[in-house]
């Protein structure tokens, strides 16, 4: 199996996301102009995208909101429950444990990590703060799907821990963008308010008037 | 002039990200391999897309780091301070507000609205809490370069206040993508943690054995 083009699986993930915004409103169905409109895509390109997925509307009717988000989200790895680990003790951490989106779409924060005596044995949200040095013992102890990085102080620190014990996902919260090397079996995402803020500073300063 | 491919701006905020931490380390010089590799990209590419920021570096020497990031803040306007409001009085905007990461980084949030009166006229971390139907008078009284929306349930209402009102750049963080008109004049960043947990569950779901 081939991984799919990244633009592809954004996109994939944005039609998931619409639907359950029309499943929200009790929307039943939707035709493929409506979702390619509400997803920011043409229907051809709609079209395409959910040939992947191996699901079909019908002339007519449209998709069925319930059946394609099912399809997408099993095809997206997101029928399964995942568990996660946190590095570093920040206010962002906090506000991820403590705010529990995260655990109501099926990722589960099982334990968080942090190498500043002051943290280590805090519990937040019910959360466990360990020792950084304590990784592998935690591993060894549950299934480690996902790490998330959410520290900028030594975002570097927490990445090779969690290269070194073997995860194999981590979504890196911090402003500095980390890649994995050639030979590391591991899925980096860098996701930055900043970054996503600079986008936007970049089009107004040339655009923007 | 032409707006920038997606690819090459995230690349191009990448690289300033990569900079801003070489500096702290106190870094004065880099080579455009070693940029490039701790940037993900190959230094072909990285070349490539230096050049339309017009920064050479000197053989046998590398790239002045100080030089370069400056040349990237300029091209990607983090130079200059930008206005920013809030959409939305939730954890994730309280945690945007008391952090005051935003502040350091030029991003000055000036002001929130929310439409629940519960929340009307609170002050969080020295910004007052408007209600959304004063939109109007706030964008009259400040320069407002940037709508940042931070809620799950109004994200829509949110949004056409913000579009109506003129703003040319809107942040959206919450988990349900938006997408502007055609015609709107407006550029909209998508910025989802969950999104980017769910590119990690694909990956992990197809690959992750």
């Amino acid at each position: 199996m081939k991984e799919l083009p990244e633009n592809t699986l954004n996109r994939l993930i944005i039609y998931l996301k619409v639907l359950e915004n029309l499943e929200k409103k009790r929307v039943d169905f939707v035709s493929s102009e409506d979702l390619a409109k509400l997803s920011g895509v043409n229907s051809a390109q709609l079209r395409k995208d959910l040939s992947f997925v191996g699901t079909l509307g019908t002339k007519g009717v449209g998709y069925s909101v319930k059946a394609l988000k099912y399809n997408l989200k099993k095809f997206l790895g997101r029928t399964e429950e995942w568990n996660v680990i946190i590095g570093g003790i920040t206010p962002l951490s906090r506000y991820l444990i403590e705010h529990a989106q995260l655990q109501k779409e099926g990722f589960f924060i099982m334990a968080a990590f942090d190498t500043k005596p002051e943290n280590i044995g805090l519990v937040i949200g019910g959360v466990s703060v360990y020792n950084l040095d304590q990784l592998s013992y935690v591993c060894k102890a549950i299934k480690v799907d996902i790490g998330i990085i959410t520290t900028d102080e030594d975002q570097e620190i927490y990445f090779s821990a969690f290269v070194q014990h073997g995860l194999k996902a981590i979504l890196n919260l911090s402003n500095y963008p980390l890649f994995p090397e050639e030979d590391d079996k591991i899925k980096v995402e860098n996701l930055s308010i900043i970054h996503g803020l600079t986008k936007l500073s970049y089009y107004l300063k040339n655009f923007g008037t």
